[in-house]
């Protein structure tokens, strides 16, 4: 019998089980004690959000994924699969189609739905036994988005800004890129409040309202990045596909950002910084703990940070999609931590626990091929992305006469000002530093993009009609960071942090 | 006649000059024109340090570097050989001998002494003139380093820190790195004071005794990492040498440096956060103006940026060699930035406007070879090196039975950490997390490096004794920037801030 990764509680609800007791036959008669336990719908029906034990059915197998609830990187939404078919829920949120999800659930699974209620393709015909899973769309209000952005997944939304409409400083809301794990909540601003929660358990709540009457505004020029941003670039490189959503160069924007600094309501919802611990992370949850990571506490203190609770986005009330009514906005850091829909936000010596802190968004050498070969000390050693390394890309190339135009970004974390980019027309035999184009990015320090222009001559008004030109960009930061020359030596099987030099072939 | 790079307020003096009357022939007699100006040697003795018009001998030239003076590197000093013949400066500091220098020279050059006065062998003959440069080593009285210390150059010292003494997390006074533009100041610390100036031209002075009774001291654990670090790798890469002191991996040591937070002082100084600009500078400079460069003001006033006016290392008196009786530390910075015996403080709205800061360091792309292809507009659009990249480096290989022992260090700058060092034992096709040793670093951000172990197998207890092994150490620091795996990318003529994979055959 396959239970494997069911903890010792979990046997213990299975021994009072029927088809169970039906197991507990003498082990020499083989057959029967490997046939898995078969379970009736009615049974699984129990098995609910409000059971103690919780299961799902894929297919025609049982799973009693209570254990695995508080792991799941969606939070609680999986309660609402519980005492049914997570099929629907799959065929919604499409993410968990593929393997590695599919051996999770495997750990758990406890046996088989008894022939008797499946239907001619060994399904459970739900609806026949007046025990329809009723499937609402969870997506049915997202807001419809911009046809002109690169829709990767529809649900949940994750939509990139294509590139040419990288090349404004501030990015329209509507170009914004879009990156979502699941729907889009449905906030009333007039209702919404943040709970503090400290590191001694006391908790207080400040109410939008509040920040936005009692709290001096500050606006923040921030590009936000996504950590698998050109992630299809590095799936491209000899190292092979990584895995993740296959971003291009636009799952990067840029926007004001206004809001209250987090260290000022920190402190008027009673954070003392007498209480202060070295070492402190401050965690940002949206509602449901549908999502939570964290933060070192010192940055959200440090008034130089620029930690924003933040409303507006480019002068409008935050939209939906963006997070709106509220959300955390964490500049230099990779945007998983400006966390959307912020409802929560905790002190605490440990950082977030979830996934998305402590597995999702690491880097390993690129001699580790999946997740499955890192032991738990190797994860815990390694330090989540928090900020950036240096980027660039190139987002335009036009030509004019006897001219090449090319237009880019390039971008640092951890408010580092990009000082120098080169650019080449030759596949990189030789470099000219790009013209820095003025803007006015507000912040205590360098938040936002750099955009850059180069001008070549066009090696198409030559006679050589046919003759073609490998244009390349690389950023230095303020710290002389500068990107590698390609993936090899930072691929990773999470296709991360893809700041590999950019190249054009024209 | 040669008179380039002469201002007119020269020209209008050399007027005054008979043997340039003499040459005020008239263009038809080419010969006589193009003869250079003959100077008399008592003419030239009187272009000493408290004329208005400067003059040297080189050789047997004559050059008025009244216009240079301020531009020189090395500061004030070159006044000492106003008046007489500089060639015995230039065979104590010998940093000058050198094409470039000489290049700077020759745009001053006003003529040739008197044959009248040469010796047979064409050269100035002080001594028989009772005009005799007395040339004091002013290196007389600089300490006596141990002999353990590889020394690049003696006058100045410059010497390194030898591998193996590079393991232990701090490094004892004697063995910690020296790089000097000069020699050894003798500084009585009962007398030493600081000279603050502001943006409006206020002045303030604060003893060091005053410092050390009326502030709290701190103490900061603190890698100082010298520019050109690794030079010696990249000069050995295929781009070819790089212009200065060719370091190997020991231009970096740490300490624990002791002293008063530069804001705490700047406050009691004088110093109103009101009057801040954004964008100021603080300008640190060594007595007889030697030595000046600057960081942004903001770094100074940064409560956690842990910048100290240090008056003991290692819990001991900061020794003359270090810096003693006082130097500023950067943490996180390039060396360069931790002025030594540092006697003036400026704020202005200008970064220095030295050598040191404006053109030294830094980092041009491997396609320029020299700084006579860099043109003015290019130079400043650079920034100078301050905050570093991430480093790493194999300090030590020791064989023991079947494991071949590997240590070393990893740092980067800024105050990041360090969070993932990878060793290759097979010159980089696979690699492994090295273990991270414990250590008690002081200080609001991690200034100091981290050092680190990783065992393999012996390859040598095989059957094949000839058997070679590359390894390889890359480091990763908290902002997941990245080592470049070769110098290609990262060659610049001054071969600044080497900092590839670091590479060991045994």
């Amino acid at each position: 019998m396959v239970v494997a990764g069911v903890g010792s509680g979990t046997l213990l609800q299975l021994h009072e089980h029927e088809d169970w007791e039906t197991d507990q036959k003498p082990e020499s008669t083989t057959q029967t004690t490997d046939a898995p336990p078969r379970f009736r719908v009615s049974e699984i029906s129990k098995h609910d959000r409000h059971a103690a034990e919780k299961w799902v059915v894929c297919g025609a197998k049982v799973y009693n994924i209570t254990d695995f609830i508080e792991a799941h990187p969606g939070g609680e939404v999986i309660l609402r699969a519980c005492g049914g078919s997570i099929d629907p829920y799959w065929n919604i949120f499409t993410i968990h189609k593929k393997p590695e999800v599919k051996e999770i659930l495997d750990q758990y699974e406890i046996g088989t739905v008894s022939p008797e209620d499946l239907n001619s393709d060994g399904l459970v015909d739900w609806s026949s036994l007046g025990l329809e899973n009723h499937v609402q769309d969870p997506f049915s209000q997202d807001p419809i988005r911009d046809e002109r952005l690169i829709v990767h997944t529809a649900k949940p939304c994750n939509a990139e800004t294509p590139a040419d409409l990288l090349t404004s400083f501030i990015t329209p809301i509507k170009h914004f890129f879009v990156r979502n794990h699941l729907w889009v909540p449905q906030i009333d601003p007039d209702q919404h409040s943040v709970t503090f929660e400290f590191a001694d358990g006391e908790e207080s709540t400040v109410s939008l309202s509040d920040m936005k009457a009692n709290f001096e505004p500050c606006t923040v020029t921030a590009t936000l990045q996504c950590s698998g941003n050109r992630r299809k670039h590095m799936s491209n490189s000899p190292n092979g596909k990584t895995s993740g959503l296959q971003w291009d160069i636009g799952a990067m924007s840029t926007a004001n950002f206004t809001g209250v600094r987090l260290c000022d309501v920190l402190k008027e919802a009673g954070y003392e910084d007498s209480k202060t611990e070295t070492d402190q992370h401050i965690h940002f949850t949206a509602p449901g703990d549908t999502y939570s990571v964290s933060i070192p506490l010192s940055q959200a203190l440090s008034p130089t940070s620029d930690v924003l609770l933040a409303y507006e986005m480019n002068g409008e009330a935050l939209t939906p999609d963006h997070g709106g009514p509220l959300r955390a906005l964490v500049p230099g850091f990779t945007a998983a931590r400006s966390v959307k829909w912020l409802g929560r936000i905790t002190i605490s010596d440990e950082e977030s626990a979830g996934q998305y802190q402590r597995r999702d968004y690491k880097c390993f050498p690129s001699s580790i091929k999946s997740a499955s070969e890192v032991c738990a000390e190797d994860w815990d050693k390694l330090q989540s992305i928090q900020e950036t390394p240096v980027q660039s890309a190139i987002t335009s190339i036009s030509k004019q006469a006897d001219q090449i135009h090319l237009k880019g970004f390039a971008f640092s974390g951890g408010g580092r000002a990009i000082t120098r980019i080169d650019v080449s027309n030759d596949g990189g035999n030789t470099w000219k530093q790009a013209e820095i184009q003025d803007n006015d990015a507000k912040g205590s320090k360098r938040w936002a993009w750099t955009l850059w222009t180069k001008t070549f001559p066009n090696p198409c008004s030559s006679s050589d009609a046919d003759s073609k030109a490998e244009y390349v960009v690389r950023a230095v930061d303020d710290s002389y960071n500068t990107q590698p020359e390609n993936f090899d030596c930072i691929w990773n099987f999470r296709g991360l942090l893809a700041n590999a030099w950019h190249r054009l072939t024209v």
